[in-house]
């Protein structure tokens, strides 16, 4: 029987990071990583393989960065938390001391009728799988995408790089509603427009139709649109039926439950990445957060926590998100003020728009939006919204540490910035701070 | 006689902020800015006249930011701090209900032998000057910059670019020896080096030599450098004539003494920017620290402080700094590792390095390097640097706001980002965080 002081279950971003936070603690002598596929994908990168990157090969994760980790290709089918021993499909028996579950989430596939249909495709992070996506979508002239979130608006984005017709179908009154408020949505929906999708809002899908392959989309306010293939990106859902199995409790987004320390109910397993339940930042609450960066974070905590017990907390998820659509990037940390209002708080907004280099005539100018979200009450910052050039990335990340820092509005009026003419705006129009400027005489 | 209910006197970065801030708030019903400059420059901007903008109208801060402020053209010869009064070379007397400082600094002009000779120049913020500056080093096929410091490596990469054959001459070890650690300097001296700009270091300009106009430059170690024209980059000091004469404190590094209120020793004169003195937020003790960036704070401080007193707090300067010099991009945030020794702090130093995009062969993928510099006492960041992309300008805005907001090693590695293919690096080595991860092991 193989045995390790940490097994872990599932090798994408989650499953990557404990594996590389886990090695870097000396004190923990020999690691397993178990995974189903051979190869793994960066999660991020999958709209990418069809323009940008051009094939799956880009866009796998390195096994290079697992270093000594030793990575075992199979799948787990029951966990022993008694004898603390793993069983799987391949007939092995892996002894653990710690044990990480990061079995990820998977594409949610509705029922629909044609769903079943040829060159109908969920977004499954399955490099093979993904092969046979990027030939379809490679051979495609028209392609509907159904859901307009982060994904669906990227693989958008990148369907007509390659001189698809692209249709989005999106379900609530705007593209990546959930994440945005309705100004930054019009703000990508008004670029996705300009490159020549199409974007059908407010509107369900009612089918898919056509013989063996997809032929069109029907729409319940009777649209029909033409597809030789249909990329479902409305969402996904925790993978936890092994967890299930071994008696490990569920909370009520779906995810395994753990404790501030990443801990399941069981002391010696840990539980991270999208199979993991998340919890607000601003309420303590289940929330249906999931993304890459979340994992990798929670990944390192639990990490920390096996060499250290309790040495490191995670305090909630804030949702820090970002992309790049036709040429614009947005960045979200933490509420919008439309989701501000539903978790019932009372809302300062503070808001300031300017070009990301100064003067304005320097090359590569941009205009870059800032939008910010305070609590009334307390005068703290609970959210940050960006619509801009390349360094709103960073800018987006800038904003997640004043949210998790818990900074006042006149913190963030008084930020301690660095400005460069090549870089990004004039210290007189620094978005971040302007906005905070904005919101302070209102709240006077 | 005119009478303002706030009256700002310079027109540089922190009078304008000054006044835009104060404008901001509706109680304050008439401002003047008093300047002595027809145009005002973007001070920053001064060494892209040179390549990048070409000319100093490109360069220059647009009047109508002012709005509804009065702008005056003269100078401030005198105060009647008893009275509330100024008055002007021009004949004017002006009252004042408030009165901001904001009258800026000088470059520091060596006394050398050729000092005084035609085509060498200090860098004064004076578009009349630096237009003469500017049509001199169109012609001119050998610059010599003396000062490797942001200001002379910008000078000398726009001259190179103007295909000058130029040469650096520093005092110091390195250039940008006095912001950044070694290894940060010589990345940055590589690129010139590659770009054909030649580098002194350990290097004194003991005389400057020609007939009228300069002919070339002697250093202590017997080099003769040839040049037509010289650039005087060797720092900057206070402009506190006006101050010292109306009886207000000055302090040990040349500023006029303020409160964390950016109050002078008397309460309705406020300074703010180059002129004021500086005090760390490290220890509060007086630092030599000038930047736009800065002094635009302050005036939003002191602005905020006008309405309502006591509102705002400076509780010191961090010192965030980035520049772009040969296509690289570099940032510092507070205490490099040879400063934080000299502050007498014991260190924990984290690095990583990455690209800044994800999975690699996203384009424009660029390796961005971190090194963050940790308390080993209470594990607290107290400073950061970081060189790459463009990027690197918000990622030390996001640097410098972990230092202020006092996080620990803990909390940074903990850190709650977004990341994206297009935009950063992956979350596996989101390169603050992996630094945090780096330092967190070397403190158990």
């Amino acid at each position: 029987m193989k045995q390790a002081n940490v097994v872990i279950v599932g090798g994408s971003a989650a499953g990557f990071q404990a594996a590389i936070s886990t090695a870097r603690h000396k004190q923990i002598k020999k690691v397993i990583l178990i995974r189903k596929e051979q190869r793994a994908v960066v999660p991020c990168g999958i709209p990418y393989i069809v323009g940008t990157l051009g094939s799956v090969e880009k866009n796998l994760l390195p096994d290079a960065l697992l270093g000594d980790t030793e990575l075992i290709v199979d799948e787990v089918t029951s966990i022993d938390r008694e004898g603390k021993t793993l069983s799987t499909v391949g007939g092995e028996t892996i002894g653990y001391g710690k044990l990480i579950l990061a079995t990820g989430s998977e594409p949610v596939v509705p029922k629909m009728p044609g769903v079943e249909l040829q060159n109908v495709f969920a977004v499954w992070k399955d490099p093979d799988y993904l092969e046979k996506v990027h030939r379809a979508l490679d051979k495609a002239r028209h392609v509907v995408v159904i859901g307009g979130g982060f994904i669906g608006a990227e693989f958008a984005d990148e369907c007509r790089k390659m001189d698809c017709k692209v249709t989005v179908v999106e379900m609530l009154e705007h593209c990546l509603f959930v994440n945005c408020d309705e100004d930054f949505c019009i703000r990508i929906e008004d670029k996705l427009t300009e490159v020549g999708v199409q974007i059908l809002t407010g509107c369900r899908v009612q089918s898919i139709q056509g013989k063996d392959r997809v032929d069109c989309v029907l729409c319940d306010r009777g649209e029909k649109i033409k597809a030789d293939a249909v990329i479902l990106a409305i969402g996904v859902k925790p993978r936890v039926d092994l967890a299930k199995r071994a008696g490990l409790s569920i909370g009520e987004k779906g995810g395994i439950v753990v404790d501030q320390y990443m801990m399941t109910s069981d002391p010696s397993v840990f539980a991270v990445g999208d199979c993991a339940e998340k919890y607000s930042f601003f309420t303590g609450k289940p929330i249906a957060i999931r993304l890459a960066s979340t994992a990798a974070r929670e990944a390192r905590i639990a990490a920390a926590n096996l060499v250290q017990p309790r040495r490191q907390r995670n305090l909630g998820t804030i949702g820090v998100f970002s992309t790049m659509i036709a040429g614009a990037a947005i960045g979200v940390a933490g509420l919008t003020e439309r989701s501000a209002a539903e978790f019932g708080f009372d809302t300062v907004i503070g808001e300031a728009a300017a070009v990301d280099r100064h003067p304005s005539a320097m090359p590569g100018a941009t205009e870059l939006r800032v939008k910010l979200v305070f609590d009334k009450n307390t005068g703290k910052m609970i959210g940050g919204e960006s619509c801009g050039g390349v360094s709103t990335g960073e800018l987006s990340n800038c904003m997640a540490v004043l949210v998790a820092a818990e900074m006042t509005v006149d913190q963030v009026t008084t930020l301690r910035v660095g400005t460069h003419p090549a870089l990004t705006a004039s210290p007189l129009v620094y978005q971040i701070v302007n906005a905070g400027e904005d919101a302070l005489t209102k709240f006077i």
